[in-house]
């Protein structure tokens, strides 16, 4: 086996519902353990290899567009004493070995410079609602969350509106350590579809700890009656978690999409990202 | 309590993976004990009452259209000894009794001559497919089949269209002493989403057992290249259940939507569904 090692890039899918988060935990069930464990046996490397992911999503949380990456040998030897391509070895193998609640959608080469978690420029989450009883749908109760009052949609969008652009948004994060709490907010959209789950849109350069939950918390609270858009608002000169604030549900939340620049920008976004950041958390 | 009954309409979803079907069996859990169950609880009926549906789906089967008659007292006697309107009792109560993976979407008086079963003028069910491993949703796996071949979808609408009509459907039925085979099949269609799910929609007056599964079957056969549309068309003109045709797993199927014929032909159109298809079954 080659000691050179490339870094490879993983696109996966998971249920969060049986899972304790992303993070591995010892003696819990995490993605990052079933994932990584799965990519050692499969390459029979001697221990699990360390996974970066683009959002570090919590227990419940679920995603459809997760971003990994992790460094591998190029190649790796087969049953048949062959060298194959790692990625396409992953590629196959992958898919059938994992549990039913986690999804490999892609193992690519990553691009010079591509980190997932570093040079992402966006996150992109959805939470999802359904604000009347007579609206759940039972086939998807572990990805909607009931809301007790009914919700103006459109007084929801123009409150997420206000909270565009770059803010400390400590009012809506678990305070860790030293962590800066800024972040750009770039879009808040929330819609009505036609079976009349409400989706609300949340995409940002990153999230810390807890923050879309809270934001929809804040959001709903608004969108329900209980609170006005000058409290909304006031929250953002906050320097610390509101307490008058809840975290909504986490089965609501799903991790949708990752951006990322062209690949001749990776390398430097990674590094501004590393400096400017280096004290977050991308957590969700 | 008055002892006059009134027919309600019941308008249910359910997910079907836990479930041995819609028809109660002794010792299984079936969404008819489970419903008529509560509603027995919830009214302090001596015994669960009668539950006649629209279609008596398969163990794994869903439904987000589910219609279900049963007849009950105008007015139910609450705890404060108010008489209340039955149906206004079951809509609030249902939901928040029901476990979570039954949901009642609508109680209602059901208008003059409504029969959930014989009423019905059509049954749409939908089937999912993924056909690349790639496309897989963990968060909809207990609802989508993946399919180990690449499908032509195209090639699959224009298989379904040959079965469109009034046909012996023997083919594709389990065989019940006595029942008729013969069905109306209105439609089917079949679309790639955006997300590359397939979603097969199938239309009929009535489905015998697993017949919609078997023209899945026969239909992903064609769309696979395994079988051709010849062999498709002459299952039609079998008067007995066709070995070759396979029988795709149940968490594929959705029973979506029933259809009933405006108020004043309701009574008519039962007694026409009674005499002429009193050996059917709706079966899914």
């Amino acid at each position: 086996m080659s000691t050179d090692l490339v870094r490879w890039r993983l696109d996966i899918a998971y249920d969060g519902t049986a899972f304790i988060g992303w993070a591995a935990q010892p003696g819990q069930r995490s993605v990052e353990g079933d994932l990584a464990g799965w990519v050692g046996r499969i390459l029979s490397l001697d221990e699990p290899p360390r996974l970066t992911c683009a959002g570090r999503t919590d227990a419940g949380v679920h995603a459809r567009g997760q971003v990994v990456h992790v460094d591998l040998p190029a190649t790796t030897e087969t049953g048949r004493s062959e060298m194959r391509d790692t990625g396409a070895v992953l590629a196959h193998r992958l898919p059938r070995a994992l549990p039913a609640d986690i999804a490999v959608r892609g193992v690519t080469r990553a691009p010079d410079g591509f980190d997932a978690r570093f040079s992402a420029i966006w996150r992109r989450y959805v939470y999802r609602l359904w604000d009347d009883p007579a609206d759940a749908d039972p086939l998807r109760r572990y990805q909607v969350v009931r809301h007790p009052e009914p919700l103006d949609v459109s007084l929801l969008a123009d409150a997420g509106a206000d909270l565009i652009g770059l803010h400390d948004f400590a009012a809506f994060c678990k305070r860790r350590d030293q962590a800066t709490t800024i972040r750009t907010l770039q879009r808040v959209e929330a819609v009505r579809l036609g079976d009349r789950t409400i989706e609300v849109t949340v995409q940002a350069d990153a999230f810390c700890h807890s923050m879309v939950r809270s934001l929809m918390g804040a959001l709903t609270a608004v969108a329900a009656g209980r609170k006005d858009r000058t409290w909304l608002q006031g929250l953002l000169t906050r320097t610390e978690r509101a307490n008058d604030v809840t975290v909504l549900p986490a089965h609501g939340l799903t991790l949708e999409e990752v951006g990322y620049p062209a690949d001749a920008e990776l390398a430097a976004r990674a590094a501004e990202a590393r400096t400017t950041r280096s004290l977050r958390e991308e957590r969700a």
